[in-house]
């Protein structure tokens, strides 16, 4: 696995923010397509508002009447009823608010390493269950459509809901298809035995740490057949939680899987497994160290220092996998190796 | 909504242990149905192991081979590896080991009050999503079958199967339906609009509080187009969490839902919720306070006191409810009420 000499590829200062009152603070956890000659990354952009002194300022997403307003609410810090809360916001009245919220960016590139951002959202919160934002896409190609998973956030938790676009113009959203609290889920680029598959992410809270879970779908709506597949191994590596990444790939040996796993230092590496091509369910394969964990400055130091983490990647006509991560919850990168070289590794 | 006079009508005492080592706890949550000309209950039966001083023993589901194992495991208090965790259970060398279990029993009657409770299990656990318990069945008939959602609970966490049964005698086990960490599922018994639904209660751990949602299906073991239906009022009876109870009963006004609410000191009551007959998710009328609270002894004092708990109900003929209800998780009661009543209490 060889990092790009020029990472970070893309930075914060490099995106216009969706709004006047908003600052990009982190652009990072692309999902990744390939389109005609062009690769694609779906940014997951998140933005905060600009401070003034005395003042709080949060980014809202309003919806009234069918409108969605992207407004910045600012309270005095001197008003008694403002408390503020952990990275995660403040509470006013009762009422929490989010000091960042995220939307969803395109970016083109040619050569995959050089990549020119749109200037405005292409997912953008505009939903109940998107109020406190929209992240960490998936993009799986099934049947002549691009299908865009990603994470919704809101008042009534986190969740995973679906979209799904033909060109990367017009977008769909199709609603939630994992309630929560489910994320990391990653959909199969294939049908096997004539149903769609999906890795996802429950949470629990009482018992067991985070894991893996399999489901199976015929319309990737209506999602069944749940079960536990990949627990955290416990080592230094996986202690607290793992969960899925980019969509699988298709190798002769079976689906390949990169995913990430949470330490007991609260670092985040990926890691890869090998499923069985006919049965999904069956393990084949598991990486017991790191493919890729945190090392370079860049991955150590930002927003949440000591991670990689990766929900898209690409696989060229000649084998090469260019695997986009975000590094440090904040910047993008993207680092070079090969199926072969990912399969030696487990 | 009237108490039967003679409540509890069914008690630790008056069931056999499923195991010799095993010692029965609570007998509570009952689910419901009419076979025939017999009032049947599903019990949650939870058992805990024969202790003897200077030991620990916990109750242990072992799968091996195939074969379903209830155990009896025993541990030294002076072991320095035993540590004794709260009601749960223990902890040993790092393994977590519950102190109860519960499995399904099977009761018949013939006027609804007086039930013989079946000397063996009716659901066992024996599968390794179930090896911690089964608990709180609910039973809707749908064409011909009844199906059996119940909560499942493993080292993995907790969600919800299916199993179903045309006669309370063979039963066919389905798998999870609604995955970590999911209970209170109540599904409709009638389709609308060629499709099933059903409420159920994701758990919520950092934003907004435990819900009911909405989901629907077109086979009863994929579930999609889930949303946020109802959330805690935030008063003083619905203030931690809200799920939902028994399957709705078909009213000419609407769905009747009763469903649970939990209060700012713990304790658990019922309340009534009208759904649109031909759109689940229009919310038509709610009660404001709740339909039946803790109040008689047995209610207010036991395993788990100030608590009436709801997940099965039948509707005779004339239009009266038998509300079955477990009370402060331990006993099993009924109220009687009827449609009319409670329309009237929203």
């Amino acid at each position: 696995m060889k990092r790009y000499e020029k990472n970070p590829i893309i930075t914060s200062d490099m995106v216009k923010p969706s709004n006047p009152g908003y600052e990009v603070k982190g652009v990072f956890n692309p999902g990744a397509a390939v389109l005609g000659d062009e690769v694609i990354l779906l940014l997951r952009v998140a933005e905060t508002c600009v401070q003034k002194e005395g003042f709080v300022a949060v980014p809202v997403i309003r919806i009234e009447k069918g409108r969605v307003n992207a407004e910045v609410l600012e309270f005095s810090l001197s008003d008694p009823e403002v408390s503020l809360q952990d990275t995660r916001g403040i509470s006013y009245k009762g009422t929490d608010y989010l000091s960042t919220l995220s939307h969803i960016r395109l970016a083109r590139s040619v050569d995959g390493y050089n990549f020119e951002i749109e200037g405005e959202p292409f997912l953008f919160p505009d939903a109940p269950e998107e109020v406190f934002g929209v992240e960490d896409p998936r993009v799986t190609f099934l049947e002549g459509f691009y299908y865009i998973n990603y994470t919704v956030v809101s008042p009534d938790g986190w969740a995973t809901a679906l979209a799904r676009t033909r060109d990367f113009k017009a977008v769909e959203k199709m609603g939630i298809i994992f309630c929560p609290e489910n994320k990391d889920v990653s959909i199969f680029p294939g049908k096997v035995n004539n149903r769609y598959h999906a890795l996802h992410r429950p949470d629990n809270s009482i018992f067991g740490k985070p894991s893996i879970w399999y489901a199976e779908s015929e319309d990737l709506l209506h999602w069944g057949g749940h079960r536990c597949l990949v627990r955290p191994k416990g080592d230094r590596w996986e202690d607290e939680k793992i969960g899925g990444g980019p969509p699988c790939v298709e190798t002769p040996e079976g689906w390949l899987q990169i995913y990430h796993g949470k330490a007991e230092d609260g670092g985040y590496s990926l890691f890869g497994l090998l499923l069985d091509l006919n049965d999904p369910c069956r393990i084949l394969k598991r990486s017991k160290e790191p493919i890729l964990r945190p090392e370079a400055d860049y991955e150590k130091k930002g927003f949440y220092g000591n991670c990689v983490f990766s929900n898209g990647l690409v696989e060229k006509d000649d084998g090469t996998l260019l695997i986009y991560y975000g590094a440090s919850d904040c910047m993008t990168c993207v680092a070079e190796t090969s199926v072969d070289e990912v399969l030696k590794m487990l």
